[in-house]
């Protein structure tokens, strides 16, 4: 899963979501549930009381944190946060210089004085408050029409968070669960003097690389160190050398003695998004249509910036890493496309349907549920059809300065309002990102590579029947029913050979243009921003409008689901959100494919049998030497007789779990969540306990590392470390 | 393995052999050697008597055949023959048209008189007689000069072959064992007219492909039916409609009811080749130069091919099976290069050396075993480097058209010696499958590919240094150290353009032209040949000249190994030279790699799982909706609820034992042996009882296909299918 990495692709294909929830150890489910499953908790083996798992500012659940896309913990008193190598390597990066190369040889930071500031933009999230505010937003919604309603709940939303915020120092958000049917308002300190305190080398870090990524057996070292630094007054600042490690009221132990095949084990984190409960017409789209249409233009996309940007020219090394997401991406797209043949998931979501229907057909007073259903299902295949349509027209819209452009149109459009009732992603609240976005650009561009990519799209475009394009966009670049794919570099050399876009002063100059002077402008890319304006705006009320019809209806759906799976004994937890969440199991390997089986449990072994000494597989020698010697120290297992290395789980995780705090059964540290066999890419869709494997870090094998390997002692004092 | 690939394609790479035996079930014993073990033979659970199973003709083993290249055993008293269908599908590719698509739907005759002639060549050798022959082979050889030894080593061997096929119908064989230490007379009827019985489709037969081609798990039914037909007086015969089905002696029951895990198996067939008993320079120079380099050309040579004969054209046709080839090679390759790192082949080979030359220097009296191995070790370094120096060269002269006139030229010096005294591969015995080869050079080559091909080679012989070349075919060429790789295809191009050799016609009439006929053509190809001849001839003759001198040394290196192993407690067996071994082991599982584990048995349901619908995991409809009907029949392992398809075991096999005979305890047939896992590849230099595994198609699978999916009932009742 490799949240990072999934988590900025999985923006590239716009989906929906819902799914199958009626196996063993499925279930994201919110900490306040777990009171509602306490004994069933207390029976596979918690030995903690349950109820302390639903008070997210006790412990240990107060430990926790989000770090924005990824999850992490306090693992000291003096807010030393552990996460996973591919979490933090951003920072680690920020900070590599010729002379100092940090990602070749780790980075450990001998003293606090000596702590690096992590990459611009790092937060560290830390819960304070979680306040139900359904009631606020829904009250009075059901009665509008669809694009009101929408608009009204968006609102509010704002509103509410607008509030929340004017204490100084926090971000709240407002989260939606269950389609619409409850709304939470998360309070959350923002840690904005991040350090990194120790990275070790991407050599045992990132061991494997892409090649053991989604892959088990793995012998990935996925642990970093940060540290939160705020204000000597205790409140959330920005860096500077006055500012104190910040004091969590709780952080976790950490296991040195770990764990054992079977183990009870669970994680707490903060898993991205899910389509458990999608309705077939969206699955059968997405898995029919949209995952191999896709899957095939990204082999496309990858061959067209491969041959653009040779290896080892300048513009390879800003692509190198969206080629590796892409890559990342399509290994994923066809995982789960393979997955969802082999479990038969569209089938087996037809059966759920089915039995749901005849469940609701049981017992008239469930008439209401069939009909918000029946609508449901129209909406579905309405959302389907749309993005079809939209399939191409959303792909040609890519290219990064037609993109900067729209945003900077928008952003002018927007500023005409009130802040309060701006779109979200253009108020204030939101410009430090905004501007580091476009900051960023330039980093990842290259004229001749977005160029190609362009007509790459472009291409698939014009494939399409003149009737399924979208006239504005044709009028504006100048294409017609008899344009050829031969004649588009030509086309569309223009807007490369007089943009000034391609300057970043420039760029965060027009945040201050009004729209008139944007309109104004004689940039190709900025004229066709404003003239695609109308039809985008169109694009997007006719999806808030189908959002505002789903907000009525995917409630009443959720409903009908929940009851359902309560009288089957299953308590429903919402789709993932990007909230806290906790999700329990054991230490379990299992057999992914007929005749094969995975083991628990890796061990260091495993490493010097994979080491090839070439980049992924190359272990620093000290490592080979330690793993030589058998110096395992305390941290061996004696069953594997060695040092576990990475272990399996039947945890329930997606993008955004990576970081996650893998906790035993007295709430002790045992490892990080930090990827998914192959096998699982599609459990998003659909929890198949057969198949659905997590891979963790072990606790033993990251103080091992620091112990035998990376002399970093000193941080093993600093924690609790417990046998 | 599949070995028919791994034969043809072994011969690319001229290698010579030897390596450690000092673990578990490792050993392909000749039948005689049973004896010796047939206390430890009962002690792991063979039920009949171990010294039946060193009488050749007798039962089991007078049932074991082989097909020149694969291993096959009879199975009715009717002639019946199993073999894999790897080993019989150029028969049924012989047989196949547009209208009956043979390979895409299977073969099965309705009755004998439907059975078809198999392709040309295909023969069925059964052994009727073994006879040492080492006195009459090596008799005063010990004296002599080298190269004079070699040559009277080979004349001796020719002439026990002679008399031996005075007998007509009758094959016959002089085999060296242990490096010339012994040398034994194998008589065989060799039954010329075979016939294809039955052959599940592809889609069964070769399920899975090249991708699963040494890849556990596997769900390949690798079995197919040939009949042995002879004159009606028992005599064997070329295909006559008056022949009759041979009537061998004994024949296999076939077991319905198989195997379990951990059971006690045993393999009889034909291994081809190993190299158990190298030494240290030879291991090297295989591991880090050969294999690595020709890694890199078989790479580059299949780009050539697949760039020169794109997909869909003519010529890709032609070049189809060879692709298959190079790359099913190329991966064996990388298996053997990547597994040789892995358990550290070098280092293993290093001390297995150093700990034979402690036992020799421990004893006065081995004083003359550490002398001869001294000479063999430089003898083995002398033959690594003239196989370094002559890499390049021998890829120079692999164009089908200077291939075929080098050894029409050859043919023609041969022919003035008196037919006894002909050089092996020339004598008249040898005419037909000479012919034959000359004649199935046109399904193979395109001038195009040809050239391409050559001038890949080329261009890496020009990169060698002026005097490492070889002048004469510089000279023959017109190369100098001036010319460059983009000039080479205008060079060679006059031999395209002016051969006739491409025509078979005047390759077969050429079979009966003189030496000065051929010196006196203006066949361009022809005339490089000819030029070439004494480069050849030399090269040659120091071949045999170090084949002369081992001749001398290796018999007692294998002795001081012997005597070795004896007093560690271990039987040394003689390497693979294509002459019937028995193996014997159990079901095993295993794991392959760290974190991960083989299972012993695949199921029915893993061919649904994998079943895509596309080659090559497009298995028959109706084998679906047997599998999800759960039509087990009496077919299944109560173990793991399903048909077991193929098995896995410890058995010690390699290219040659695809076909052969997999028997129980009681000697009944529960598989036939078909593939090694990628990890075992390297198994022909070392045994590593970790990780090498053997791979069998189950014949509860065989029948259960016959039975539920072809409708072979017929050959069912046939055979004696036991429980």
């Amino acid at each position: 899963m490799k949240n990072t990495k999934f988590f900025t692709l999985g923006l590239l294909l716009a989906g929906s979501t819902l799914a199958a929830p009626l196996a063993a150890k499925e279930g994201m489910f919110t900490p306040d549930q777990l009171q509602e499953i306490s004994q069933e908790l207390s029976e596979v083996g918690l030995e903690i009381d349950p109820d302390a798992l639903a008070d997210l500012t006790g412990f240990p659940m107060g430990a926790v944190v989000s770090l924005g896309g990824c999850s992490a913990s306090f693992v000291s008193p003096e807010g030393l946060v552990v996460t996973n190598h591919h979490c933090a390597r951003g920072s680690v990066q920020y900070n590599s210089t010729a002379e100092n190369n940090y990602l070749e040889n780790g980075f450990l930071a001998a003293s606090k004085a000596e702590e690096l500031p992590a990459a611009p933009g790092s937060r560290i999230y830390v819960t304070t408050e979680v306040t139900d505010v359904t009631e606020q937003v829904r009250q009075g919604t059901e009665s509008l029409e669809p694009l009101e309603r929408y608009e009204l709940v968006e609102q509010r939303r704002k509103d509410i968070i607008a509030g929340c915020e004017e204490t100084a120092g926090y971000r709240c958000q407002v989260a939606s669960f269950y389609g619409g049917e409850q709304y939470k308002l998360i309070k959350r300190l923002e840690v904005r003097d991040v350090r990194i305190v120790y990275a070790p080398a991407d050599s045992i870090g990132k061991y494997g690389g892409d090649i053991d990524n989604w892959q088990w057996p793995s012998h990935t070292g996925d642990f970093a160190f940060y540290r939160a630094y705020v204000a000597p007054d205790g409140s959330a600042a920005d860096f500077d050398e006055a500012n104190v490690p910040y004091q969590p009221e709780h952080h976790l132990k950490v296991s040195a003695s770990g764990l054992r095949d079977g183990d009870f084990v669970m994680a707490a984190g903060y898993p991205g998004s899910t389509s458990r409960y999608t309705l077939l017409a969206e699955v059968e789209n997405t898995f029919n249509w949209t995952y191999p249409t896709f899957q095939t233009l990204l082999t496309d996309w990858i061959a067209t910036i491969e041959a653009t940007a040779p290896e080892g020219s300048d513009a390879r090394v800003k692509y190198e890493s969206r080629l590796a997401g892409l890559n990342n991406f399509e290994k994923n797209l066809r995982g789960q496309i393979d997955g969802a043949r082999r479990v038969g998931l569209v089938d087996r979501r037809r059966a759920r349907e089915a039995a749901l229907a005849d469940w609701i057909a049981a017992d008239a007073s469930r008439a209401a549920y069939g009909v918000a259903i029946e609508e449901l299902a129209d909406l579905s295949e309405e959302s389907a059809a749309a993005s079809r349509t939209s399939f191409w027209y959303r792909n040609v819209s890519r290219p990064s300065l037609f993109s900067a452009a729209r945003r900077l149109y928008r952003l002018s459009k927007e500023r005409q309002k009130p802040n309060a009732e701006r779109e979200s992603g253009y108020q204030e609240r939101d410009m430090t990102f905004f501007r580091q976005g476009l900051q960023a650009l330039d980093r990842r561009f290259d004229p001749a590579v977005d160029k190609a990519e362009w007509v790459l799209f472009l291409t698939g475009y014009i494939g399409q029947p003149i009737g399924e394009r979208v006239a504005a966009f044709d009028q504006a670049l100048g294409l017609t029913a008899e344009t050829t794919a031969e004649e588009l570099p030509d086309l569309v050399d223009r807007f490369y050979a007089n943009t000034t876009l391609g300057n970043v002063e420039t760029r965060l100059a027009l945040m201050d243009a009004t729209t008139e002077q944007l309109e104004a402008s004689e940039d190709p890319f900025m004229q066709l921003a404003v003239a695609m304006y109308d039809y985008g705006f169109q694009l997007e009320t006719e999806s808030k409008t189908r959002s505002g019809r789903s907000l009525a209806l995917r409630p009443t759906y959720m409903e009908a689901i929940t009851q359902w799976q309560r009288e089957n004994g299953t308590l429903t937890y919402p789709d993932a959100n990007s909230t806290l969440r906790v999700t329990f199991g054991n230490v379990l390997g299992g057999s992914p494919r007929d005749g094969m089986a995975y083991l628990p449990f890796t061990t260091l072994e495993g490493i010097t049998d994979k080491d090839t000494g070439e980049d992924p597989f190359n272990s620093p020698s000290e490592l080979l030497e330690r793993i030589e010697a058998k110096d395992y120290g305390r941290y061996a297992l004696e069953e594997i007789g060695s040092v576990p290395v990475n272990f399996l789980s039947d945890l329930d995780s997606t993008g955004g779990n990576s970081g996650s705090a893998t906790l035993n059964s007295r709430a002790e540290l045992v490892g990080l969540l930090f990827d998914g066999t192959f096998e699982s890419v599609n459990s998003d869709w659909d929890f198949d306990p057969r198949t659905t494997r997590t891979i963790h870090v072990d606790t033993r094998y990251m103080l091992w590392v620091m112990d035998k390997v990376d002399g970093a002692q000193a941080l093993i004092d600093e924690m609790d470390v417990v046998e």
